[in-house]
């Protein structure tokens, strides 16, 4: 079997790390180039004139010498990439609309070939919920599955802890390289060596807020379900669950009394239809159905976000005319405009490549507006 | 406005409540026999018949002065009765297959009018979730709601008490006039003062343990939902909500720890779908589309059973060969028998009557078994 390496070969990975890292090209953008020009050096060449369309300068756009440096340092670190699209990237990942075009892994690949449960909460929990976390994500090592967390205090250390021996999968905001919090440099360590680090952000990036619902993305998308110990109704825990749900996936809550504010964010995903759980059987009862096999479409190639070849002036405006700093659905777009799906992911394209369009969670856009425009 | 009591008549009334005080005669029963034959008196005439056709001797039939005696008693008491099929008798309970023939009632009647909601829970219950429970009853009182439980320690208690100030029924597994458990004595005067006390049992009647789940299924099946808080995987309170759900009704329950061996029960339920509830605004919302004109097909008369006027000797034979000590849905002896559904209600009947046959939740029935037959 060959490597990932091998099977993009190397002039490409270069060229699609260098993509990844260039400025106002996210996921959604790196995927939609990649579709339309078929390779990572085709869609380099072709930005400038995209950008230009969509009323902008060029972005800035990442030097081989720099993802260079960046792949040395990945190999020091006894690291290595995996790529979307390409074998040994974890399948239920790549379905994701946002799927992280490439990510940096540390330590026991195989792990991504198991059922995963992502197991999350809050940082300041309770002493108890700590324990039933990590009595938990033992008993679901013990049955077979992967648990995937967060590194963060609380809940997450917890799930890490009881799921050491069997298997775990710890999932950072920053670099590779990088601890936080500080107090889990011999936890993140030990999960580099009984289980698997990923990241998404090179090495050296320190973890800023904005890398959080990042990372918590990956968390959900790498797991066929997630599952939240006491977490606030308004916590990082709550986003990773409801991108849980957003990419299909099941969402489980452990409940707790209305009297204790800590179990309020589980009580409300609940409500919300989240499953019920108070054990490992409960957990495994939910996921049994959603078997890799038949979740497992995987991306073929890069031809999920078509985009047209090219897009009239005409159709340019009337999309942008329906934009505004509010986030709305790309659907509703395709709908308002009357223009086919194609040309309007061609105009989005152009203007994010312009440094105009924000892209957010659940397929909506948005202009970005500048004070005083 | 015409009274129950005169609606139906007073002889019609001592022969109703003869036929309920009757052996062998429970209220799927009493209802056949009402639709079938129109009036008590006829049912009262043709059941030696049909006990003899079921193969064994007539019930023992309570006489007039027996239940001339008891009316004296409960007009004492300053009760009333409300009779199944006549006004005054709460629309939601008549809807019951099972529903009671008749109840006694002290208190303010014109709290069945209103939207009703039972609140059950252990008697054993936590000191937090009986203050939660005293705290959500007020609260649900003051948005117009009824509070319903069954004048139990713990949860029923606490209920009572919290929307004593706005109303609350209470249903008792006893006769009227008796006190259980005896330090309830304060507050079940309370309820019959400033609420609705009902019973189903005739005065004088101590409470037995079978009288419970018949006291439950008057409190879910009054109720537009019910609310379980803290009870045990096996115990009354969750009988009262699979009386809920059985008869459509809201079910609902107030969540806990896992770590709680007292949330368990109602973890319970939220896992098989109940409606997870942390406060009043939870409940209201959860049974506000349940109003009292979309479910109340008030049962018109007693047609809802029908029953064919006679059975074949070899139709007898069929079923009675399909019965068992098993308790088996009665559509499912219709199915296997091949035979008309009144045919099949008919055998039951006779068969019942003749002290053969027990009926059971869900509409299920089975052979008594004697010992050595």
């Amino acid at each position: 079997m060959r490597t990932p390496a091998e099977q993009i070969g190397a002039a490409e990975q270069v060229a699609r790390l260098r993509l990844t890292r260039s400025e106002n090209i996210g996921p959604v953008t790196y995927i939609q180039l990649l579709a339309r020009f078929g390779s990572a050096d085709a869609a380099l060449a072709a930005i400038p004139d995209l950008a230009a369309r969509g009323g902008g300068r060029a972005p800035r756009l990442a030097t081989a010498p720099q993802v260079e440096r960046e792949m040395e340092r990945v190999a020091q670190l006894g690291a290595e990439y995996l790529f979307l699209g390409a074998p040994g990237y974890p399948l239920l990942l790549a379905q994701l609309e946002s799927a992280p075009p490439v990510l940096i892994v540390k330590g026991h690949k195989h792990l991504l070939e198991r059922q995963c449960v992502a197991l999350v909460g809050a940082r300041n929990a309770s002493a108890a919920a700590c324990r039933f976390a990590r009595i938990l994500a033992q008993a679901l090592g013990e049955a077979g599955a992967v648990v995937v967390s967060g590194l963060a205090r609380g809940i997450d250390s917890a799930a890490h802890d009881g799921a050491l021996g069997s298997g775990t999968i710890g999932v950072i905001a920053g670099g590779i390289d990088v601890v936080y919090p500080p107090e889990n440099e011999e936890r993140q360590g030990a999960v580099a060596s009984h289980g698997l680090l990923i990241a998404e952000q090179p090495p050296g990036v320190e973890p800023r807020a904005r890398h959080f619902p990042y990372r918590n993305r990956i968390i959900a998308g790498l797991s066929h379900g997630t599952v939240v110990v006491e977490a606030a109704p308004k916590s990082g825990s709550l986003i990773t669950a409801r991108c849980a749900a957003e990419y299909g996936r099941e969402v489980m809550a452990v409940p707790g009394s209305p009297l204790d504010p800590r179990a309020q964010g589980c009580n409300l995903l609940i409500r919300e239809g989240a499953t019920l759980v108070q054990n490992a059987e409960d957990v495994l009862e939910a996921i049994r159905p959603l078997h890799l096999g038949s979740v497992a479409q995987a991306r073929e190639g890069f031809g999920a976000s078509p985009t047209a070849s090219d897009a009239e002036e005409a159709d340019r405006r009337t999309v942008i005319d329906l934009l505004g700093p509010v986030p709305v659905p790309v659907d509703e777009l395709v709908r308002l405009s009357g223009l086919p799906p194609a040309t309007v992911q061609t105009v989005l394209l152009e203007l994010e490549l312009a440094g105009k369009l924000e892209r957010h969670a659940g397929g909506k856009v948005s202009l970005i507006s500048f004070p005083g425009s």
